[in-house]
Order: structure tokens, then C-alpha cells, then sequence
């Protein structure tokens, strides 16, 4: 092992008590962006940094951003830089985010504790409000980094509260006057949990993304007619419920041949669904949903939309009911570059770690800097897949040997 | 018409005054059980039985029972009872209960007017909470009158808030004393307003119901796993909504098929259904939702239950969810009696009102009545088949031919 395992526990087990909370299975945390926990977790990875001599800096946003020049690096060279994010979903599990922030911190230390002198300088990165979990869309702080999104624009979204991140920031100290700006960075890798069983199953401790999915999500809305459901006959009924399972066993069964189509990279799901009136004697007379269409390829997510659509005409005309179709999110597939891959390919053979390559099904940081840039990412194990959850768990040797490919990959890369 | 249509329109105009909702469309009333609407309706009724001379008496659930003892009649004859109820559903109509009520009073009315002489005395009755919108259930004061549900327990119920239904009818004071007993009546009949559209498309002013279908309800739950959307292969999931999805497209198509096979009785509804965790990128865990199914036979809803099941059992192993079944209420068919529906249509021939026969899909007092007397109903049409709405409407003349129908029926039965 390359890195000091025990060091990078000691980082994330200090960082899981902020926010932490009570429960029976497993270690949870509820860490959102400009909470009280939000601003520990951060004044310790600041101070995490600065004991490793890296230079602090803070964009308008609450982006951290630590710089080691070594000596042997021209200060001027765009860096190599790695990271994720601190912030969690609401009962969340430790290691989503933190892993990546303090396994680049310690793939520095270790770069600096072995002698190794690289041309350039590295940074350590921790994004704001990946989770979106209190300001919504989720991967804001890289997709600020990365000019997808201006920094006024960011500031003025509210929480469900009315309360700006602007004024979440200021209240714990976070709006910062610095500038991170991925465009001058010479490449971008953050490891994170797989968040699914492939690397479990496999019996294998770091997967290399090759694609991360592009995902696109609609909501779709059904407008049938309320109606008492004793005294309405069976076809009489505009019935918006029935009408929206139909439509929800075919997104299934398309998701699911083009998965097979495919190398089983394509999901389509419908996660979220209301009904009104929502009484058992009551005929549904409306029914809203959500969809979500993943695939490595945009042709592929473009033919399960199309066949979505077909299937609500024919819902339609067959029933009687209205529908709509709005799309609300559509982000590319983000193909991983090829020097970032062969770098954690390199590493993981340095190491004596075997690798699996993979695809991401959910997005991260890492997608948002690799349309500027060379970006990366690597995956540790995690156990029965389960995230955004208490139980969600790693082992620490996984966090060591996915820290030390990591370490390995920013070496070849600096 | 034997009935004075405009004195009718007056009470059920009067009454629509109490609990009067703000609408653009139609008129909307929200008269719940021992609110101060409520307490004005009933003051209201009760002054118009004692202006046509009714004894008033009120028992300890709040039933309120006129009795009208013309000098032609056997005092302790068992009488022939008409009536309904005053509460509504939240932003209801005018219609839906104060039709029978009102009506029932008018037919008072006019046979004393006619000088008709009756052999029997003659009740106008109100039953609380028909709606059970504030203490649930539904036909709580007909479960009380008929001794299907002892005063007791129907006292203690509460509502949302936790108010008993004691207090609630000790605070507008009708907490009677009296006892009205169902098992005691000759006869009686309920004219009501269809919450259909089958008077409506036949052009017929009056339906008689040949029986109240029973109604069977049951709540479901689908336990599958939630999961990252993104992260979790088509083939991986255990979609809990998915799974509903298709259950509920069994529902409808067990309901069609015994719906074709018979004389287009029986129903079958899913109306009612939560997801959890209900987000657009979860693969959903948990599902709950209700299932209604109704018919005038017995036997037919025992073979959709029957068919549900076995959907179930097929969907548990196929998908590898866990599923649960309760059965939640259980009413049998409450076919009407002959008597009764030969009055009314004897009835109708002598008002020159044309009548269709049908079922009621819709549970009414009539049925809790059935099952210790003779029980008849009468149905007028309902504009476009609405109701719990304030676009219910039925249009005053059929408010009066109807009404009159019922007033020749109850001289047949006195």
C-alpha cells in the first residue's frame, strides 16, 4: 500500500461526525450545503490542508481549492488535480464525497512523504452542493468551476426555505473572493463509491469508468376525469392511473431491451409519482410522474424517449385521457478520457490492484470537468451497493487501495 | 306534478346557504358533521318539521326523525320513513342528501295538503355523518338507526383533530335523547341524485335501484428495494412501482372482463397509491395503494378478489417483491325490496314520470336500511354524471318529478 491507510480512516472517521446521526444500522451524516455541519466539515479539511502545506483557496461558491507547488514543479504549469465533494444527501453515508476529498489530500502527503518531484503542481478539490439536496440540481460547484453555470446564478437559488446560497454561504463563512477554474487544469480524476455491486460480484477493488451515463428525465402528466368509482362503469372511465401504469410497465420493458440491446448500460426508470384525487372510491383523475433515462450513448436515450413518446400517443388515443411530456434534464453521456484512464490503469498495476472497467450509472463532479478538460474516475467497492443511505460502507483497505491507485495515477500524470 | 316544485327548491336552496363554499363553477357547500353549517342545517330542518307539524325527536348520534301522525292513522301502525342526510364531502354539492331529505318532507306536505288519509304514520328522516368525511366510515347514522353500530362506539369515534364525536354533537347540541330505530319502520325510501350518467343519456327522469352493489376494499403494499436510478442494471431491480404497475393493469382488466361477462355491475378501482421513497432518480421501494371492487353479486366480486390474488402471487415471484393484501371493508350487495320497488314504480305510472331500473354503484343509508326492513331508492339524474363537487346539478324540474314519484310511492305503502 502506498498511501497510510490508517491516516485517510482517521480523515474521513473525524469528518463522519459532523452531522452525524442517530442510528442503529450502519453510519450516517446529514451534511448539507451552509449548515453548521457543512461549515466543521469544511474548517477541518482547511486545516487538513494547510498542515500539508498546500495554499487555500475559496471561489464565490464555497469551492475549496489546495495547491502543493513542490519545488521540482514550474509554478506556472496547469495543474493535475483531484477531489469530490463533502456535502451529503440527507442521512447519507460517510464515505459518498469524503472519500475522494481525503484521498487526494493523502495521495499529496504521500507524494510529498516519498520524495516524489513532479513538474507540475497538484491540486485538492472539494466541490460545493454535488447532492443538490438543499439548492437543487446537484453538481453545482464543479458546474461553476467549469463555467456551465455563473457564479451569480448559482448564489441567488434558494432552499426550500427562500434562503439563497448566498446568504448560506456568507452565514458560515464559505463565499469566498478566489477563483477555481477548472479550464487550467491539466487533468481532473476523483474516486468515489460505486454506489451498485459490480465491483462486490466481481470480487475486484477498483473499477475505472470508461463513460459516465448521460441522463435525461421528463415529467409527464396524465389527464383523465375524477369520477366516483362506484357509480362509474368500467367504460366510462378516463382513468389516469391506469392509464399511467401502462405507460410505467413500458418504460420498463424499453429500458429494459435496450439494456439488453446494448452492454446492459441503459436504465429507465419512473422513481416518482402523485395521484389526485388519491381516494380509494375515487376514479384518479390525474396523475403526474417522473422519468429518468440513462445510457453511455445519446443515440440510445434518444430511441427509448422516441419509443416513450409512441406509447403515450397511443395511451392517449386509446383512453381518451391527455398527457404531456416535458423534459426537464438532459446532460450528455460523458466519456472519460483516455490519458486519465490509462493513468489509473498504471497506477492500479503499480499497486497490485486489479481493476474492472465500468461505466457510471449516477453522475458526479467528474462529469462536469470532463467537458473542459482530461477527467477521470475510479471506484471502491460498495458493500451490497447500498448509498445514500447510513449503511452505505466501504472497507478501509478498499479506501486505501483505491487512495493508492489514485496516488499512482497522479504521479503519471504529473 | 303532485309536489310544489318551488316550495322544495326553496328548502334546498335555503339549506345550500349553510356551509356555502366559495366557487366560480357551480354552487359548493362543506357541511361536516357537528360544525356550525351543520348545526344551522339541522336547526333549519328542524323548523320545518315542526311547521308542517312533525313531531321532532333526535337520537344520540344526532339522527333527526320527524313524525307526522294523521288523524287516519293507527298510531302505533310501524310507519313508512323517507329521508336521506344534510353533511356533505369537503366542497360538495347542494344535491347530494338534502334532496332526499327536503323531498321527503315536501311529500309530507302534499298528502296532508291532498287530504290524502294515510293508515300509518308517516317519519321524515336525517342520518348523520352519511358522508364520513369528519368521523369516517360513511352511513354512521343509518349503522346507529338499523343496530349495525352501538351508539357507543359510534359517540367515540374521532376525527383528524382527535375530537369525539360526542363532543362534536354536545357542542351544536344534537346529542339527543330519542331513539330512532329503523327496525321499527315499515318501510322506507331514499330519493337521492345518481352521481351517474345513465338518466342523463337515456333522456328518463327517474331511476329506481334494483340494488346497492356490495363493496369490497383492500389495501395493498409492494415491498421491492429503492436504489440509485443510475446505478442499479435494469436486471438488478426489485421496482416496487413496477411492480404495482402492473397489478393495477390487472385491476382494470379484471373489472373489465367481469363487467363484460355480466350486465356491466361490476367495478373494479385502483384509486389511492404512495411511492416511497418518491423520487425521480429512486428506483422506487415501496409501494401502498387501495383497491375497491363492487357488484351486485357476491360471487362476482369474490372471483375479482380471487383473480387479484393470483396476479399478486405471480407478481411476488416474477419480480422478487414482497407484496401484502388486507381486505379493509366488506359490505354484501344490499339488493332492494319488491315492495318498495313496485311502489315506486306504481309511484311514477301516477305521476306520468318515466322511470329506468338500476343498480347504484354508490353506497347510500338505503343500504345499511335494507338490511332490516324493506328498503327502496330512488334516483334523479345528475348533470353530466357529477357530484362531490359544486358542479353537481340536478335540474329543479326533476327535483320535483322525482320528488313527486316519491310522494305517490309512500301513499302506496301507507
Amino acid at each position: 500500500m502506498i498511501v497510510d491507510e490508517d491516516r485517510l480512516r482517521r480523515d474521513i472517521d473525524a469528518n463522519a461526525a459532523f452531522g452525524e446521526i442517530d442510528t442503529d444500522v450502519g453510519r450516517g451524516r446529514t451534511v448539507l450545503t451552509g449548515t453548521e455541519a457543512n461549515r466543521k466539515a469544511r474548517d477541518r479539511f482547511v486545516g487538513r490542508l494547510d498542515d500539508a502545506g498546500l495554499d487555500v483557496s475559496v471561489d464565490a461558491v464555497g469551492n475549496v481549492f489546495g495547491r502543493w507547488v513542490p519545488e521540482s514543479a514550474d509554478p506556472d504549469a496547469a495543474p493535475i488535480v483531484a477531489g469530490s465533494h463533502l456535502d451529503s444527501v440527507p442521512e447519507g453515508g460517510i464515505f459518498d464525497g469524503p472519500l475522494g476529498v481525503y484521498a487526494a489530500l493523502e495521495a499529496v502527503r504521500s507524494l510529498q512523504e516519498r520524495g516524489v518531484e513532479p513538474a507540475r503542481p497538484v491540486g485538492v478539490v472539494s466541490f460545493t452542493e454535488e447532492e443538490g439536496s438543499r439548492f437543487g440540481g446537484g453538481m453545482l460547484g464543479s458546474a461553476v468551476a467549469t463555467g456551465q453555470l455563473d457564479p451569480e446564478g448559482a448564489l441567488s437559488l434558494e432552499d426550500d426555505d427562500g434562503v439563497s446560497l448566498e446568504s448560506a454561504l456568507d452565514s458560515i463563512g464559505y463565499r469566498g473572493e478566489d477563483v477555481v477554474d477548472a479550464s487550467e487544469w491539466a487533468g481532473f480524476l476523483e474516486l468515489h463509491v460505486e454506489q451498485d455491486t459490480r465491483l462486490e460480484h466481481a470480487g475486484v477493488a477498483a473499477g475505472i469508468v470508461t463513460t459516465v451515463t448521460g441522463i435525461a428525465q421528463a415529467t409527464v402528466t396524465f389527464e383523465g376525469e375524477a369520477n366516483h368509482a362506484g357509480a362509474t362503469a368500467m367504460d366510462d372511465r378516463r382513468d389516469a392511473l391506469a392509464a399511467a401504469s401502462e405507460f410505467i410497465s413500458v418504460v420498463e420493458r424499453v429500458g429494459q431491451s435496450e439494456a439488453d440491446a446494448g452492454e446492459n448500460t441503459a436504465v429507465a426508470t419512473v422513481g416518482k409519482l402523485s395521484v389526485g384525487p388519491n381516494a380509494t372510491n375515487v376514479v384518479p383523475g390525474h396523475v403526474e410522474l417522473g422519468v429518468d433515462v440513462r445510457d453511455v450513448e445519446r443515440e440510445s436515450m434518444e430511441r427509448i424517449f422516441d419509443a416513450l413518446a409512441n406509447a403515450l400517443g397511443e395511451i392517449e388515443s386509446s383512453r381518451g385521457v391527455e398527457t404531456s411530456f416535458d423534459r426537464t434534464l438532459d446532460v450528455d453521456p460523458a466519456p472519460m478520457s483516455d490519458v486519465c484512464q490509462d493513468a489509473l490503469r498504471a497506477g492500479a498495476d503499480a499497486a497490485v490492484v486489479q481493476v474492472l472497467s465500468m461505466h457510471s450509472g449516477a453522475a458526479h463532479d467528474a462529469m462536469r470537468v470532463s467537458r473542459i478538460t482530461d477527467a477521470g474516475m475510479l471506484f471502491a467497492p460498495s458493500r451490497d451497493g447500498i448509498s445514500h443511505n447510513p449503511r452505505e460502507w466501504t472497507d478501509w483497505e478498499d479506501c486505501g487501495r483505491t487512495a493508492s491507485v489514485l496516488t499512482n495515477a497522479i504521479e503519471e500524470l504529473v
